[in-house]
C-alpha cells in the first residue's frame, strides 16, 4: 500500500487516546479540556426552521456571521461579516491555514510549549516548526526578534489569552510588543482564542489582531468551551487578502459546517442569556481552579511549581526533579487517574521533561483530592525509583 | 504572502457560485443536487439527551457505527462497526482520502466525466487524474485494463450507483469485470455512493466492494440525499488496512463530526420511518423525473441526446451540435434559469464540450417546462451566432 509521504508524519493524537483509557467512570481524570457536565446549558431545538435540514452557505449561516464579527468588534477585533467565515470546531481552522500555508519544510513559529493539536496539525502537513520560549508574561521578545532576524517563518501560531497548556495570559505590554514585532518583520498572525471568555481574574487582555497595523492575521474562536463541544461550532476571522482562500478549502474539506449547530449557537451569541451563562460558568470554574489550587499546594507543594492560571482549564506544572511524565501514565491509569504529559507539547519533547497539564474543570471536587494524593503517590515512585 | 504550492491549484467551486447565483427565488436552478424542500422530514429534537453537547468520539457515535455496519452488510458490504468512520459530509471523505493517499504527481484514477468536487480535491492535492470513459453499462473495461497496465495509480475513485453527473447505473457483469480487474492489478478503490437509495426503476447493484477479494477499500454515502443535508453527516467504511490512518486524519481535520447530527441520523437509521420515508422520496422523485422526462424530450429533442436516469438527481445531456456550455451560463441566468455545465466534470474541460448537467429534483414541476424551454433557447441563440 502506497500512502502519502505525509502518512509517514501522522502520528496519533495522545490527549484523545487518553480521553478513551479514561471513559471508565471511575478514572479521575484531569487530562482533558471537556466542559464540566453539568455546566452543559440546556438548548431548545423546537423553534428551529426546518430550511436549516437544507444545504447551506460554505461561508456560514449569515446571521451567526453578523453576530460574531459584532462580538469581535467589540473586543476592538476590526472586521465586518464578510470575513467570518463558520468553521466545523476550532480544529479545522488549524486544517485549513495548514493547507493555505504549508508545504513540506515551510517553516512556522509557535510558542514552547504550545498546542498539541496544531502542532500535530501543522507537523502533518511538514511544517518546520520554529519556536520560541513562552514566560509567565508571554513569549522572549528577544527570542522572537532574534528568530525573525533570521527566519521568515509562513506564519506565527500563538494563544496570547490563557495558553494551552501554560495558562500564560500575555501581558498589554507583551502584547504590543509582539503584534509591534509580527508588523515589523511582516509576519502573519494565527491567534488561537478558545479561553477568552473563560477568565476568572480580571486584567485587560484585547487581541494581539487589534493591536496589528499592517500583518495579515486569522483570528480564530469557538462556542466549544462556553456552549456546547458537541454543536462542533468555531469560527475564523481573517483579513480580506486570506478570507478567498480559507473559503475555498472550507468548500473543499466539507462544503459547509452543520446547519443547526450554527442555529443553535446563533440562539445565543450576544444575548443577555449567554452573558449570564458566561457570568455562571465562570463562577463554577473559577471554584474549582482555587479547589485544585489548595489541592496542589497540599499534594504537590514539595514536588513541583506553577502559577495560578487567571482563566483557561489547565495548571501547568513543572516538577521540580525532572523525569519524562509520559513514563508516568501507565501507572497513573492503573490508579484510575489520568493526566496529559507535558513534552508532547513541545517541538522537540524528548528535552522537555518534567511538566504535567493538568485540567481543573472535569473532575467532581469531592475526588479532586484523592485523584492529586495519587498522582503524586505515582510520581514520586517513579522519581525515587529513578534515584536508585 | 507566501501561500503553499497547493494554493496554485485551489479552484473555487463552480457549482457553488453557480448556486450562490441562483439564490434568487425567481430562479429555476437545475444546477445543484438540492433535496426538494417539501420532501425534508419533519425531525424532532425533543428528546435528544443532553450528554450530546459534550466533546464525543473521533470514529463517531457507537450506536450509530452499529446500525451503519449493519445496513452495510444488508448490501453485501463485508464490514464491522469498528471500520465505520462517522465524517462530516461525504466531501470530507474526499479530503480524508486526499490526504491518505495523495502527495504532488500521485496518480489517480477517475471515470470520465466525475464528480466535479472530488476532481478538485483529489488536484487540490497535487493528484494527476487518470481517467477511463464512462458508457452506459460502466467504464470501458478494456480501457481500464491498459490504464492499469501502464500505471499504478494510488487508488481508483468510482461512483457505480446512478452516478454523478451522467447518472449510470453500472450493469451487474460490468461491476464483476471492475472488481476483478481492481483485485488483479492490487488498486485500492474508493466506491462513492451518495444515491443509492434514489432509486426509481428496480435493478440489482450490489456494490463493488462487495465483489473485491483482495484489493483495499473506502465505501463513502452520506445521509444528505435522504435525510437532512445540513446535518453534514456522512460515512465511511474502509478495510482494516486503512483505517485507522482515516481515523487519525478525522481527529486532526475537526476532531470529531457533530453530535447532534448524529444523534438525528441515528433516530432514522433502519427504522420503519427510514424506510417509510424513503419511499415517498423515490416516489416523489420518480414524478419528477418522468415530468423532466416529458419536456426534455418537448424542448430538447432536437438539440440533445440523454439516457433515462434510473435513479439519482441528474439528467447529462449531450448536445447534438457541441458548444462549450460554459459560455451559457451567464446568458441563462439573465432569463433567470441555471444549469450545471458538463466540461468541468471532465479533467481536460476544453477538450470535452457540449454536456449539460440538468438536477430534475428541485424545480417545482408547474415551472419545469418555462426553465427549460427559456434554457433551450439560450442554447439555440448560442449555436445560431456560432454558425452565423
Amino acid at each position: 500500500m502506497a500512502f502519502s509521504e505525509r502518512i509517514a508524519r501522522l502520528k496519533s493524537s495522545l490527549i484523545r487516546e487518553i480521553l478513551a483509557a479514561a471513559q471508565r467512570p471511575e478514572v479521575m481524570s484531569f487530562a482533558g479540556g471537556l466542559p464540566a457536565e453539568p455546566m452543559l446549558p440546556r438548548v431548545e431545538w423546537a423553534d428551529m426552521p426546518a430550511s436549516m435540514g437544507q444545504y447551506g452557505m460554505s461561508e456560514g449561516e449569515p446571521a451567526l456571521r453578523e453576530a460574531i464579527a459584532a462580538e469581535a468588534r467589540k473586543l476592538g477585533v476590526p472586521c465586518e461579516a464578510s470575513q467570518v467565515l463558520i468553521v466545523s470546531g476550532s480544529q479545522q481552522t488549524l486544517d485549513l491555514a495548514s493547507k493555505l500555508f504549508i508545504d513540506p519544510g515551510t517553516e512556522v513559529l509557535l510558542e514552547a510549549p504550545t498546542y498539541l493539536a496544531a502542532l500535530q496539525a501543522f507537523q502533518l502537513f511538514g511544517a518546520d516548526c520554529l519556536t520560541v520560549p513562552l514566560g509567565a508574561e508571554g513569549p522572549d521578545v528577544a527570542a522572537l526578534r532574534q528568530r525573525l532576524e533570521t527566519s521568515k517563518p509562513a506564519f506565527a501560531y500563538l494563544i496570547p489569552t490563557f495558553q494551552n497548556p501554560s495558562g500564560v495570559r500575555y501581558s498589554e505590554e507583551r502584547r504590543d510588543e509582539v503584534a509591534a514585532i509580527l508588523d515589523e518583520f511582516g509576519v502573519t498572525l494565527i491567534e488561537d482564542e478558545p479561553y477568552r471568555e473563560l477568565v476568572f481574574d480580571a486584567g485587560a487582555a484585547t487581541p494581539l489582531v487589534s493591536r496589528l497595523k499592517k500583518a495579515s492575521w486569522i483570528y480564530t474562536g469557538t462556542v466549544s468551551k462556553t456552549l456546547l463541544p458537541g454543536l462542533r461550532v468555531g469560527f475564523l476571522i481573517a483579513t480580506p487578502d486570506l478570507f478567498p482562500h480559507l473559503l475555498r478549502l472550507k468548500q473543499s474539506a466539507d462544503l459547509h459546517t452543520n446547519r443547526i449547530g450554527q442555529w443553535q449557537a446563533l440562539q445565543w451569541f450576544g444575548t443577555e442569556a449567554y452573558s449570564g451563562h458566561l457570568a455562571e460558568l465562570r463562577d463554577f470554574y473559577r471554584i474549582r481552579r482555587d479547589a485544585m489550587q489548595v489541592q496542589l499546594e497540599q499534594h504537590f507543594g514539595d514536588l513541583a511549581e506553577w502559577n495560578v492560571p487567571q482563566g483557561g482549564l489547565f495548571f501547568w506544572l513543572t516538577l521540580k526533579h525532572k523525569i519524562d511524565t509520559r513514563s508516568l501514565l501507565d501507572q497513573a491509569l492503573k490508579q484510575n487517574v489520568a493526566f496529559m504529559p507535558g513534552e508532547p507539547f513541545f517541538t522537540d519533547p524528548d528535552a522537555n521533561p518534567g511538566h504535567l497539564r493538568l485540567n481543573f474543570s472535569h473532575v467532581a471536587p469531592e475526588r479532586l483530592g484523592e485523584g492529586l494524593r495519587r498522582l503524586a503517590a505515582v510520581i514520586r515512585e517513579a522519581q525515587a525509583a529513578q534515584a536508585a
